[in-house]
């Protein structure tokens, strides 16, 4: 079953604790002959990395990711891909106090009823630190779509009920502006009032949720495959493995439900030599399959679960007892943001995944 | 990659386009000794059955399950079930004048980019007609979970903006208030209103979008696998595989993202012996794993694509063209209501996979 | 876990038993674009069939295999190929008087203890009758392998003792030497020794066992898959499937752990512009990825278990009993000679996949 | 594909080169609550360890296992458990002057033709230094098997023609006498002879080749799954995985291909209340599940491919040329020696796939 994998051909393999030696994964099918780098990795990992700005939990990670196999001379060989991420800032004491509560929103308990034991360690292996390792495969998946001209970029669209507005062909005019903005948003305006409520919930020992929106352009009509393993099913699988989202949709998404036919199908038009489709309802497949058209998706996040307000909950034995994070301790006040890169990273995935397995559906190729 | 098979232990593979000779599933991995019969494998499909009612496409397929292998003297033998279900009205004529059109909404143009040929009849390896092998199947994990004494029902949520009230419990009483009802609706007056509106939509040669909802209890805190495998993870691939969903999302769903910490957190508390939460935003997981409450999902589905009303489009050549079905074509006004029972269906192939694969995860057990 | 699929792009799923309706095998991932029909499946089906000879049993089956999906107009789709062989002669009733019996060399007994129940009827899943899925299955992986141009054969090299001699290149130009050889073997004259020993087996109500050789030749350098994935490790795992094998060795085989380095490593040489080795022991890979050399394997197959010879066992509860066929049962009497098609399915699938597999290897294909 | 991931439930990944940074092994799917320790490991990679005596290759390496992930308090937790050897002694520089040259025997040539890349030094990912992390995963497996009171040992059964001769019974009181021999042979005549034919092939600057035999016992009735998972082909596949190996056997092995079905077949009988069979020609395997007999296989070795005798072969653009490795290379004289723990480790990582996918085969478990 292999619960710590992730893709089909493209594959990676995550593992380590929060407050263990390190993280890392291993990333098997990557194609021979891609120029990779330690340098690109950490650059992704900077994006993710806790301590980027105030909204983030000011932790001094500072990840290094190392490689360890699979490349030499600064090329992919076909080998596996191991790299490692050494967890510098691991002082477990600090929830020594805490360790027997169950902490509402988090995985302690559930973790607990499955395997009868729980290395609570910083969350141990529930802890969102295994993103890191996503974003370090990721960054190799992204060269892999940039050698074939790819567009992939995610940021935010909304948090605490303020949306963005988004104007898709100047994001990708420049992309950076995502990297650039704080808070990975594209709209300058709405960047400042999700500030102001940002602060005024860490003010109120509280957190908020988020949406992040996922673009993706430059990509062949063809990929997904039929039945069960569409475009959307993986893109879906890949996001909701993401530690607190809570839901997932592609193009008009749920408001389709609310849409007539006449009204929600994307007419068939001739552009120069191409077809595309007038409108984009669908967000780019059609029976699973990309049809040419920007692949658009929306994911949602709940709030951060760890909050400074004490709460109410049972211990272990289920006896009532409250739950106060000690003084100092650092939580970021919307996770969303710091989720960005890696839905970033899993999308990447998906798509070099399908970018591969797509070289074996015809008999010529 | 095997793209028709869904399910890692407890592992479907379906096979069959809407006017070959048949549709079939093959069931590998359901324990041995589980009592079966066709009876109540068509017992399902004639839920899902177009025809069933007059907001179903009124054909008269009368689906009919055979059981080839894989079952001796009424039990599983921990063989593989083969069952097929012939195709009976299948008249691919009518589409000839159309074969070569775009379908605004529809898979042919994406396979056809895909795989350089499509099988056009009746949409192929495309057409719906595919989830009643999934509905026959689920038919045998449903069984599987009966036994476990799990409950699993999926209804309609909401038809063209008009929102079902659902009473969770009253619902556990008497699950057949969902398959008595037209509409697979809980909620008599929006039925009603539902009615109209598809009503009109059908008047108006248009179709409407809905939204399923999808309801588990009895189940034991421990389902799930973390990082990759996560129940959230899977039921979202599952609902994303069926045609025309466009969104998913588990317990507050989308609606997390506008909320605060302190508000979407459910308080752990016990009750009697059991620890159980007293709100339920989480929608039943933490981490990915079940902790023992309920497991709420919502699955957005676009309207039906195929409308009477002509639309623009082009040809395969990319020459324009307008779409009009034939006279007499059949098409569903709301393709959310007959995905109910594919919804439970799904649900119940990844319920009982998790719980084969949870066997697994201790020394003792 | 999926233990009755074979395969991981072209991936084949086997269902049905020995004296059910059918048996049949989807298969998953074979390219677009390919031409098919039922007769040439039927042509592969029809060496394996029993009753081709008076040296397998003389069941008049006359398999005919139906393909329900996956092809549209001679040529596959890229959708699941469904292909579905009835079971025409199958009287359980004959086996009535000994289905309580433990069977010397047989399933019965350990499907009892795996399952706690068993479809005993013919011998139920764990009987031969699934290789003819293998053989249909096969035929279409052939076809692909034609199409790129690769040269695979298999035939009897060993039978009770008696060495057939092979001229391999002898045996590609004359392939159909072998189909046309009452029992697959490329020796005239050992033929004949080998028959009169069936027949001394037979008439002693015994049987023999056998070796078959596999020759697979005109493909690339290049195939399989380091480690675990290696050409030689899947060519095992596939004859080891394969009912009644009991061995399997590439090129030198066992012979290589009697020989030293020097007299073993072959020697590369330049061929015209190609490069080549001067001997062959390794049998056409090195580090589980061909060479370009001949694949050579073999298979040891023992002989039949069935035999009409009265055998001392126990029944289901422990007590002694004597196992004796009722008159008229018919028993190949030398399995490895209906082998030699299974063997050529088996390898066609392995060779399939990784010629699909190959394609991902590198970035640029 | 994952070629370097080996297992379904209970699955290994392993990466790394021979002269990079280190080599490791993720495991995922070990059940939780089994006590490991990193001594454990390296008690196992003792045996493996080159170096350990004249017959192996003198390297110092002393591996040294970490255990980076998945352990909490000395216990499994279910999380993916990551082993990380360094590689200690690791000088490229000595195989500059031949690293264009196609050794005989080796990988070099045919990963260049897949990948068109190769990392040379020490052989890259085709190293045998790949097989300490199979052995660092078996430890694990080895414990579990523990738990569950199963026997299981690997040995050496041939070396340079000459058969030790083995009494299973014995074996099974003193499995010490194998990792206390020198050759890990169990018969003490045998050994002396071998080691005189070893000291003459390093003499004369060859190698010799040998059989690993394998016993398993004290396991279940019913393990191994029908039809493609089958015990033998699962062993087969495992086997033929590890480097230089040729041929793999069960039980009478390519023997039973010349004996009669009635000297063939074992009879069963009743002791005690257990079914056993009176011989065990099968090895232990009926339609590829377990009967409970011991398991038996036999796997062929080849010479050592690196032998210091001067050899022709053809560099990278087809010209001829003289292989000399130069003075102080360090090579084994008999591989199989080395192999003999790797056989166990991977026959380990078998059976505990076997007996946790044994949970999901019933109803009741």
């Amino acid at each position: 079953m292999a619960s710590n994998s992730f893709g089909k051909i493209f594959r990676i393999t995550t593992w380590g604790e929060s407050h263990g030696k390190a993280v890392g994964v291993v990333i098997d099918g990557c194609p021979a002959g891609l120029n990779i780098s330690e340098e690109e990795i950490n650059q992704q990992l900077a994006l993710r990395a806790p301590g980027k700005n105030p909204f983030t939990s000011p932790r001094n990670e500072e990840d290094r990711a190392e490689i360890y196999s699979g490349v030499f001379e600064g090329k992919t060989t076909g080998a596996p891909i191991s790299i490692i991420i050494p967890n510098k800032d691991a002082d477990s004491s600090k929830y020594e106090s805490i360790k027997d509560l169950l902490r509402p929103g988090h995985a302690n308990y559930t973790y607990l009823k499955k395997y009868g034991i729980f290395d609570h360690r910083g969350g141990g292996r529930a802890s969102a630190r295994e993103t890191a390792c996503r974003v370090a495969a990721g960054a190799i998946a992204k060269k892999f779509l940039e050698k074939e001209g790819i567009f992939l970029l995610a940021y935010i669209k909304e948090i605490g009920n303020i949306q963005a507005t988004v104007d898709h062909s100047k994001l990708q005019q420049n992309p950076q502006l995502i990297s650039q903005n704080i808070l990975f948003c594209p709209d300058e305006r709405a960047t400042k009032e999700m500030i102001a409520k940002i602060e005024a919930a860490r003010n109120a020992q509280d957190s908020l949720g988020g949406v992040v929106e996922l673009l993706i352009d430059n990509h062949l009509a063809g990929l997904g495959d039929p039945i069960y393993e569409k475009m959307e099913a993986n893109l879906a699988a890949a996001m909701m493995s993401i530690p607190a989202s809570k839901g997932f949709e592609m193009g008009a998404g749920f408001m389709a439900a609310s849409m007539s036919g006449a009204a929600h199908n994307d007419a068939f038009v001739c552009q120069g030599n191409e077809i595309r489709t007038s409108t984009n309802h669908a967000g780019g497949t059609l029976g699973g399959i990309t049809n040419g058209m920007p692949l658009i998706a929306r994911i949602a996040f709940k709030p951060t679960s760890s909050i400074m307000k004490p709460q109410e909950t049972v211990d272990k034995k289920g006896e009532p007892a409250t739950l106060q994070f000690p003084e100092g301790s650092r939580h970021d006040p919307c996770v969303a943001i710091r989720a960005v890169p890696v839905v970033e990273a899993m999308a990447a995935l998906v798509i070099a995944d399908s970018l591969l397995f797509n070289r074996c559906c015809c008999l010529e190729r």
